[in-house]
């Protein structure tokens, strides 16, 4: 495709890098731009820099934080007996959304994935272990996605973390609530079935 | 949604301005860019600052252009004769794409769409009517979409052209080149009928 203006195409260009956004599509986004007040690609370009540049990560946990601890580590109403160990900042934001986990969480920025390059020295596996070692904390929950890299990354941190006293547990697999059996696919029938509880211990608790 | 940050939800916001971007989309965007070298998102802010303020509309034609005048309308090889009217930008470069077309465009900028708000004088029509008076010109061409907005337009243009000396063309609906017969619609295939041309004229000419 050839380009009426370079100014158009470097736009282009910067707005597919994107991941999930092609040639196409960021044409169509820009041309947009062009089409409104210029004050509004203003201010997504100011936000764009500023995020960049002074966005923070909680010293604690590592969420993203406008301060050096994030308001849940800050926070006076939470459980630090527990750590719920997440792969990313949108993990935090689902469970957080639930408004029903009252602990505290450790964000590790990624799951080992040799094929990406990623071992457990890129992630913030060694600030577990500190964190770990505080006598307040009593259970570490895995809360990482099911797949191989996830398992091998909560295998990893249960083998640095089984030594110590705490109490490590990991997410309930199954079928979701509301979900038909008929429709689950067959590993997350059987693990649902593997690992059933006792009846009287199946209503929500609050943690 | 509960955002941890503030500046990471206003990033989320101006993101998410942008058309089929939901917010679910503009957080991982956001995110991927808070996991990429600051360098690439800076990149980015500032070919939109550039955009939004540096580039220009051909005065003729009303192309994006990085000059005064597009390449197009300032070109030495393009046949002054005829003009093409074109809706948007995108349309230019995909007719541009073919490498066949040699004469000039106008683009409207859009089209009449009552219900939008947009009438003719939003539109770049009074300088196509001035162009058209220009001795230079022979023909124009209809290229807009065959909607009811399109056709609207295309009318309204047909009206204020037809009282000229210039032929006004419109061009050929009909089923794709390589397309299958009974995969077309309707309205598609009758037209392709009804707008038969003679077989000896029908391979692709030079324009």
């Amino acid at each position: 495709m050839n380009y009426p203006s370079k100014i158009l195409e470097k736009a282009v260009d910067e707005m597919s890098n994107l991941p999930g956004i092609g040639r196409r599509t960021a044409l169509r986004l820009v041309l947009h731009m062009l089409n409104r007040p210029a004050s509004q690609t203003e201010n997504l370009a100011e936000s764009l820099e500023k995020l960049v540049h002074e966005i923070r990560f909680c010293e604690k946990c590592h969420m993203i934080s406008d301060n050096q601890l994030c308001h849940i580590c800050s926070g006076n109403h939470r459980d630090v007996s527990v750590i719920c160990v997440v792969e990313d900042v949108r993990d935090v934001m689902a469970i957080e959304n639930t408004g029903q986990y009252r602990g505290l969480y450790h964000v590790l920025g990624g799951r080992i994935s040799p094929i990406d390059g990623i071992g457990p020295g890129q992630l913030n596996i060694a600030s577990l272990s500190e964190r770990a070692r505080n006598e307040e904390v009593n259970e570490i929950i895995f809360t990482l996605s099911s797949t191989m890299e996830g398992d091998t990354t909560s295998f990893y941190l249960y083998r640095i973390l089984s030594e110590s006293r705490l109490k490590v547990s990991v997410i309930a697999r199954g079928i979701g609530v509301g979900d038909e059996l008929e429709y689950a696919d067959e590993a997350t029938l059987i693990r649902s079935i593997q690992n059933r509880i006792p009846y009287a211990t199946s209503t929500l608790k609050d943690k």
